[in-house]
């Protein structure tokens, strides 16, 4: 007999962004580790390779002309121009993976966020992670000690930009302690799984329940 | 430092509904036995009391003069007249909870979530449990074999006519086994708690986060 657990379902795209400091990567690490149906997207990017890296695991590692092209020929969900370099999500690896019922994870910004969500809005589940005070999260950010005022200050100015864009979240979780946020994101993953429109098998599931 | 567990929130009203045999009630009992925020909605009856039945507590006990009367008024979220006796949802007790951030389970059929989702949208979550089977459901609903084959069959009429409904709702978990589908609904609650929309507590911890 057939369980929820095996009913077939469609994927999501589980988008965590956070201001730099509140947890975002390391609970990016942990879902990946304790949950085998969700993934990373691969991005591809123009950065050079850098040593360890692999190309397809990593990033897909492209030049210039031809991110352009794919930027050109609307191959990605959403991309964006950071430090000199460009990144984006291909289209085509994720809508055959959510088809499959595969999970996606974005570690992306409230800009990336936007564009998926204007392309793929029913198949995103935005989750935004807050630091749990002002104070801890200078004390994230200022890091070994070793930084100066106006770097710390900056990277506090651009944690509290992403911090402005929490209200365009689904979700909101303070991080208060990493395990029981991690907890939490993954409440709110497997709630997000059970939602009825998700569940592309419930229909056959139920026209058996209806059979004498 | 407030964590999101002291933010304050608004309270969600929480659907269940199965057909009978489905575990409903079994469920209902369990969450409220966990979960010291979640309580369930008194309803008006006109149906006689009951021995041990407390007024105020288990029903608000009305003759139909009055029930009509709250009808006509608009006093009710939701309600019905099932089996000769009108039962109905008060709006205020609940409307008042909500605000003070307490949840309501409500343990009612397709037709009362309807009226219920009408009413209140944003504050309502629907979720649905499905027996595994139709031979379990069957058994279920066979109890302890007194009953004449028609008294069985017309119960499972009422089954599949309340499981034709599924799909006016949020959530959908299969009762394979109760711990796990309890498991299951208790991950839907705590992850409806952390929707953006119903932390009204975020604003001004926000608000605090941005100045220095």
């Amino acid at each position: 007999m057939e369980s929820t657990d095996t009913l077939q379902r469609r994927g999501l795209m589980f988008i965590l962004s956070s201001p730099s400091g509140a947890g975002k990567t390391t609970v990016s690490r942990m879902l990946l580790r304790a949950d085998p149906e969700i993934r990373l997207s691969v991005s591809v990017t123009t950065r050079p390779q850098r040593p360890g890296e692999v190309d397809g695991t990593d990033y897909i590692f492209a030049d210039q002309p031809s991110f352009d092209q794919m930027v050109e020929g609307d191959h990605f969900l959403e991309w964006a121009h950071v430090f000199g370099h460009s990144y984006g999500t291909p289209k085509a690896q994720v809508k055959a993976g959510l088809r499959e019922g595969h999970d996606f994870l974005f570690d992306i910004d409230w800009q990336g966020t936007q564009q998926l969500y204007q392309k793929l809005e029913t198949d995103v589940v935005r989750v935004f992670l807050l630091p749990p005070s002002i104070d801890e999260l200078r004390r994230r950010l200022t890091g070994r000690g070793t930084d100066s005022a106006d770097v710390i200050t900056a990277r506090m100015e651009r944690a509290r930009a992403e911090i402005s864009h929490w209200d365009g979240y689904d979700y909101v979780v303070v991080n208060d302690d990493i395990d029981e946020c991690f907890a939490k994101v993954q409440e709110i993953l497997h709630a997000e799984r059970m939602k009825r429109a998700r569940q592309t098998g419930l229909i056959g599931f139920v026209r058996g329940l209806m059979k004498d």
